[in-house]
This record gives structure tokens, C-alpha cells and sequence, in this order.
């Protein structure tokens, strides 16, 4: 067999990819409506430091606001995000920051705001990894993500980001299209005025941040399956894993370790808003999860530049 | 061409066929991620009189509930539904009625809500049509479907009905996957048990109903596209037809009218929960919709029978 014809050429030879093989021969046998694959996002399908890509976006947007209106940059959660004060922005606390920047879009209809998150992704770049943020996507994820696909698997997002960030890019990225997309979402506004109905959105979140145990709920409202492969990297990724793993047939939940400080980033999947939890690898090992070691089991991490 | 070559076989020559077939052809130039239609389910893809099948699937359990615990029965909502007192259950009015009935599925596993809604669907009947309730689903918009899906459109079903209760004969009936699904929500309850995570059916809704704006507003949030085809029948859909029809390229508003009192029903699409709104059939004039006639544009109104 040439390298070609192998699947999952990114993935070097080992008890990782073996397990990862195991699980795609064993579920040949289910029927395809039980074929479901759930994939976190940021540090699982793409990078995550120094910043979530998404709090990049939201920079950028905040910075060209402040350029035309100053007085906005006053207001302490942008102050704070603006000179990157960590102190007041701990001291301010995440909830309080992510809705001051979801207000920087409130009114907006969501094809334009879909518009912003493309332009911004056509030309930003990563500063210490030198390379374009549409690029920051694993090799070795997108490999999984097409030989699912090609096994008549339904391939979703299960993010902590915003839902609607994520739709914006997730077709072109990964080939997941919006309503496989399952994120932390704001309510819309609906009006009905003289030319239509028309949305927008509004500062508000739409229930709770798609994060730890709301993954599992949001799974259920918005996909209505149980997914039987769950991949994550984080403490809030926790709950999705372990019901992905507790099926009664085949399953496979994988955890991302980052431990490859010098192809990416070297850090402990303890998410930023999860900090109570078990540490997720001591949670890996007890349920008997397939941990993917960066370092070890990827023979490459990004896929290749085409400029 | 033979009948067979056809595509809509069930569909009877005439205008409203005319413009069905014209906006199939010019929607083929449109990039797939564009092709989305919106079906509402009762009283649109399948029988709603006298009875939302929901309805009698809900009256099912209610009596088969109250057989083994009596003392359930003399509670107002279900008595009244048990006695078919129809001035105690517009006294009651219709949220407290269904508040009740998803009383009767509270703490269940979603999996068995599933199974207990297809097992009613495998041998209830409608008894004045004197068939099976899973063979009242129209002809001629199955024809439709099919024709849509061969030529790339996501089909996708927005209900005022029980997202899980259309998710689980979706696939059966009209190849529809769960996660295209977008209906009334109630709650899940999240249990992180001993044996890992479960979820459990609460009695409490998730939002609004999905009726009139909430449901364009639900389609943006669960399938982040917006339709160029909307079919519907009721005040409850008027929104969403709307909708589809106000974007810039090609589009489908389809409005079936039940005028068929001797192969169906006939009576008008207002519904049960939005009186103070203009005639469905008159906004359609208005706005230039599709009118269905289920007399006049339909051949045939059910599929064949097989058993």
C-alpha cells in the first residue's frame, strides 16, 4: 500500500492511530444514521494560542470601531482587552468581556456579520507561528474529518465559540456545513418591516455558553443523535467525550494533548472557564480515552501553505 | 416522456405545477449551499385533522398513563382531553393543555421517547380515513422532496410540533435526518450519574413555540441558512414563507390550500394559535405566493397503501 492509498498518512504508526483505525473498521457495521463524529473546535481542529482565533476577530473589530469612534476605548472591558491589562481583565471576569464584545455587533444582520468573520479570516495572520489563521488547521484532523466523511459518517462541530463565528468558516475549513455547526449562540431579533421579515442579532446569549455538560444537552437539542466519536482538548469537552464513550456500541472519544511545543504550543487542556474539574488527561486515563499526543502520534501538524 | 420519466407524477398540469418546476429549474444555477427548503409538517406534509397526530399520539399515552394510575385522569387538563370536552379545554387554552400532555414524558431518556413514538406509529390509525397514520403523509409533496434532494437541496422540516416527536419519524417518513429537524424544544435535565453522563426529558419548553416568527428566527439559530423554498399552511407559517421569498435570487413560497373535502379535509389555515393575524390565503394573494389546491393541483393525495 502506498502512502496515498493509506488513510490517515499524517498520523504515524502507533497505539493512537491503531486504536483510531480499530474504531473506523468496527462502526462499518452500524447503520449510517448512528454514525455521528463531534469535534470541538478551537485546540482540537485548529489553533487556540496565544488567543482564540475568534477573540482575534473580535480585536480586529474592536480596534476599527475605536478608530472612528475613540470614546468607545474608555469603556473598561474594551480599555482592559485593547492594552491586554490581564489583571483587569481577570479582575472584569470572561462573561463580562465576551458580552461587551458581542454588543460590537448587536443590530447587525447575520449575513454581514457572516461577511466580517470572512473577511477577517481572507487575511489575518498568526504572528508567532508566521502563517495565515485559515491555515492553523490540523493536518491529521482533516484527515480523520474526510475518511469519516468517506465512511458515510455525519461530521459536526461541537464548539465553545460562537455558533455563527464558526458556521462562517466551517464549510470553506472543514466541509461542515451551518446547521452541523453547534456553538454558543446569541438570540436575533426579528422585525417585520415594510420590505419583510428581517433578523438581527441582539447582546444577548441564547441560554448558557456551549461549554462542559451544555455540549451534551445542545447535542441532543440540536442534532437529536448521539455522536459515537467525540474529539476534544479541554476541560469543557469533558462531558462529550464521556457520552460519546458510553454507548453500547463502538466508540471512540479522543483527546488532543498539547504537547508539541515546538511544532505548536506546549499546554494543559484546562479550559479558561472550567477550573473546579478534574485535570481532563487524569479523566482520559480512568475512562480509558485515546489520547493524542501532538509530539508523538502526528508526523505533520499543519497542512501545507499554497502561499 | 412517460410518467415515469416525470418528475412529480402526482402533481396535475396547470400553473401552480408550472411555477413548481420553473423555480427547480431556476434554482440549478444557484451554488448548493444555497439549496435549502423549509417544509412545515402538519397540515403540509402530512394529515392534521381532526387531530395533530402529536395529539393523539400524547391522548395515547395519556390513557394508557392513567389505566394504571386513575387518580390521573381527574386532573382538569387530562380530564378534559379524556372526556373530549372541548369548552373545558378552551377555558384551560392550549398552553396549559400541552404543558400537561409533556408532563407525561418527564425524567424519560430521549431514546425512549423515540421508542415510544414509533411504536404508537407502527399500528395507530386514523379512523375516519380509515388508514394507518403513518400512510397520511401526501404524495405529491414527497414527490417533491425527492426532487428536490436529487438536485441538491438540503431538505429540512420547521414544525410547530415536538422537535423529537417529527425526529423520530423523519428519516422513516421523508428521509429526513434529526439535526434538520427544527421544532418546539422542551428542556433537557443533565445528569452526571455513576455510571456517566444521561439526559433526562424535562417539562419545561426551550423558548417559544416554533410558530410564526419564531420560526424564521429558529431557522437562522439551528440552520444558520435561509430558505429559497418555504411550504406551509397555516397563519403559524406565514413568517417563514415570507422569509424564503424575500431574498434576492429565485425562490418558492408554497401555500396548500385543504380544499379537498372528499379525498381530505376542507377548511381554512388559520391556526389554533394565531387568530389576530391577516388570512393566511389573503397574504398570499398579497405576496404573490404559490397557491396549493389540494382539489385542483393534485392527482392523487396519499401514497399507495401496502398493507
Amino acid at each position: 500500500m502506498t502512502t496515498s492509498d493509506s488513510p490517515l498518512p499524517s498520523w504515524r504508526a502507533g497505539t493512537t492511530r491503531e486504536a483510531v483505525v480499530a474504531f473506523l473498521k468496527s462502526a462499518e457495521d452500524l447503520p449510517p444514521r448512528e454514525r455521528v463524529a463531534c469535534f470541538d473546535n478551537d485546540g482540537t481542529l485548529w489553533v487556540e494560542r496565544p488567543n482564540y482565533v475568534q477573540l482575534d476577530f473580535f480585536l480586529d473589530a474592536l480596534r476599527r470601531r475605536v478608530g472612528t469612534e475613540p470614546d468607545l476605548g474608555s469603556r473598561p472591558e474594551y480599555a482592559a482587552l485593547l492594552s491586554g491589562d490581564t489583571a483587569a481583565l481577570g479582575e472584569l471576569g470572561l462573561p463580562r468581556i465576551a458580552l461587551a464584545l458581542t454588543e460590537l455587533f448587536e443590530g447587525v444582520h447575520p449575513d454581514v456579520f457572516t461577511g466580517h468573520v470572512r473577511d477577517f479570516m481572507a487575511t489575518a495572520t498568526h504572528a508567532a507561528l508566521d502563517r495565515p489563521l485559515r491555515t492553523l488547521i490540523y493536518a491529521p484532523m482533516l484527515e480523520l474529518i474526510e475518511e469519516l466523511r468517506s465512511r458515510d459518517f455525519s461530521v459536526t462541530i461541537v464548539t465553545g465559540g460562537g455558533t455563527e463565528f464558526v458556521r462562517a468558516i466551517s464549510d470553506e475549513l472543514y466541509g461542515v456545513p451551518p446547521e452541523a455547526v453547534v456553538g454558543t449562540l446569541i438570540e436575533y431579533d426579528f422585525h417585520a418591516g415594510e420590505d419583510g421579515p428581517h433578523l438581527s442579532r441582539s447582546k444577548r446569549l441564547l441560554g448558557q455558553a456551549n461549554e462542559g455538560a451544555s455540549k451534551v444537552v445542545n447535542i441532543q437539542t440540536q442534532l437529536g443523535r448521539r455522536p459515537i466519536l467525540a474529539a476534544g482538548n479541554s476541560d469543557g469537552d469533558s462531558e462529550m467525550l464521556e457520552w460519546a464513550g458510553n454507548g453500547a456500541g463502538p466508540s471512540l472519544s479522543l483527546l488532543v494533548d498539547h504537547d508539541d511545543g515546538d511544532r505548536e504550543f506546549s499546554y494543559s487542556g484546562h479550559s479558561v472557564t472550567l477550573t473546579d474539574t478534574e485535570p481532563i488527561l487524569t479523566t482520559a486515563g480512568r475512562l480509558g480515552w485515546t489520547v493524542v499526543s501532538m509530539a508523538r502520534d502526528w508526523a505533520r501538524v499543519f497542512p501545507d501553505v499554497q502561499n
